[in-house]
């Protein structure tokens, strides 16, 4: 089944799955399950792994582990889904799970907000999550210059804030009460116009301001198109180190001879920075120039290669900047457990030896 | 560290560490995770496993594996804590973690609920959550007889409500302004009331309301207290069939030579019933009569024997009917990889052949 087929079926019935990306439309429930996939509403809902009740998977040795069972908690020993999800399909496949859905929330409230300085963006991070007490599903952080380029042709969408500003947040509340949860986020916006967190703010209005807000931050593919060649980051970092991180990458990238675009955004909230880099040509020697950039301080400040999108073959060779040896050789060893002839999505993730 | 310790530190620094149960004041936060232990505020933050976001575990060959980084994504391949927590100390021994933290909620609110009808029971969760959207954090209920018992002397606590109701719902919202939010609950309770789907509701309005209240909820000792001999359970249940099935195992289990007592009560919107059974005697044989009782039901209806307290020594026996043969096959070799001697917490959750 298709994500987006999911959605619609849980609205149809009054009910919402949150789980929210831009691949929604072509994206199939086992892979998102088989990836442990993030996106734009991890910050409340958690990412798939928390939205997974029950699971079957079938292992190499044609074993059916099944486990659909509709409840909420289970400590009956070992809870065996956690090893499959977000195996990316080497150690067995997934084949049914049984999904939680949450009650359909009745309002939908967004802003996109400017800000100065990275300290201010996580402030302001901290002083929506209390003002909206368990109601905010949506922070993203988008730079400057990428704002500018999904704000100009060909995009299609216009900016609804001037360019003035280091960084754009749009945020997203899910409550209960459309009108009075409007004023709440216009009252919040206010109180932090007033202590100079935030530089301005511009609230959605409409459902049809809702779909220009999040058109933005979506139509990530107007950036793509524009760059010769692109490499795409998903990396995850410490939230307050992130600023100085990006800052400094950003930089670097730009010194690179054959750089021609770096473009930072992400699910901050979650300390998940996705980075679009254009570039003149696709020579490896290039790519690994950018790897070794955007990767290298990952290790010193905690941080991982890859935040929701997984290993797979590109990011195999850098496993070892987030992961001891002790890690991966544990990791080895359930790989070789569960699919001893490496047959299962062959080459990914981890290889062993036959 | 103490449960308790952390939640203090947590709020001497305005911030929240949701983990709440009875035992707060004994347990440790390394037990806590090994059990991955559940409690009174998962509906809204999830077990212990959701509140890890890293892990230092020792394996029985020596081996430390550690990753105690801060960030809240990581799918750079197997996400190996999974494995450890929840499995009772059988598979690695935890020795640090990173725990995840929230903004301390500004409100905090609570009422009692009388209704009738289990379907109003789930019909009034619905309801809650919709009107509370994300800041519901716990839904308690507690059965007449069991609520007549925590309310009556020797209990120190007066009944809030009559005891002419079937259930009694306790409700918890944590939110961010606490008069605005007390207007929200009662609003709540008086469109419930005016629906029909409650029958009576009482909001504490003050501090010493809310201590009030959650200690009849929290204060199980002075059930158990009175009992000669005491049977605990903890078993998780798809919520529309929770009614029924205990109303017919309370039935059966009254009918029992030998059974003095039976109070259940539980964690709700999470689909987990606690039960105490008061017996006049500890015989093996009294004892297998009331697990056959309980636990008989759940395979049919898939439930589990434990939804939050775990294996250990008292449940290994009726693990098969929450688990499959394959489930159970794959954690023997699970055991067997990570400690072959089993010399883990030897004899409890999965045994092996030596």
């Amino acid at each position: 089944v298709i994500l987006e087929r999911v959605q619609l079926l849980a609205k149809e019935n009054d009910l919402l799955f949150p789980l929210n990306f831009g691949a929604k439309g072509s994206a199939q429930i086992g892979g998102a399950i088989s990836t442990n996939a993030g996106g734009l509403r991890v910050f409340r809902f958690g990412m798939t792994r928390s939205l997974v009740l029950g699971l079957e998977v079938v292992l190499m040795d044609g074993t059916i582990l099944s486990s659909l069972k509709k409840i909420i908690k289970d400590n009956s020993a070992y809870d065996l889904k956690q090893i499959f999800i977000g195996s990316e399909g080497t150690l067995g496949v997934v084949t049914k799970a049984v999904l939680k859905l949450s009650e359909a929330p009745r309002s939908r409230n967004s802003a996109f907000v400017g800000i100065n300085g990275f300290q201010n963006v996580v402030q302001f991070l901290k002083f929506t999550d209390k003002e909206l007490a368990g109601t905010l599903s949506g922070y993203e952080l988008i730079w400057n210059e990428t704002f500018q380029k999904m704000t100009t042709p060909p995009s299609l969408s216009k900016a609804p804030l001037s360019y003035d500003y280091e960084y754009y947040v749009l945020i997203e509340s899910l409550g209960s009460d459309q009108a009075k949860d409007h004023v709440a986020l216009e009252n919040l916006l206010e109180g932090a116009l007033g202590e100079s967190i935030i530089e301005d703010a511009v609230l959605a209005h409409t459902d049809s301001d809702l779909d220009w807000f999040w058109k933005i931050r979506e139509d990530v593919h107007v950036i793509v198109s524009q760059c010769a060649f692109d490499q795409h980051f998903d990396i995850s970092v410490p939230i307050p180190l992130i600023g100085k991180m990006i800052a400094d990458a950003t930089k670097k990238l730009k010194e690179v001879d054959g750089v021609t675009d770096v473009y930072p955004f992400g699910h901050i909230a979650d300390g998940n920075i996705h980075f679009v880099i254009g570039k003149e040509n696709d020579s490896v020697e290039l790519k690994n120039k950018i790897n070794d950039i955007v990767y290298g301080p990952l290790m010193a400040i905690g941080g991982s290669v890859s935040a929701e999108h997984g290993i797979g073959l590109h990011k195999k060779d850098y496993l070892s900047l987030c992961r001891t040896p002790e890690e991966i050789a544990v990791m080895k060893s359930l790989k070789k457990a569960f699919d001893p002839k490496s047959l299962l999505n062959p080459g990914k993730v981890i290889e062993i030896n036959l």
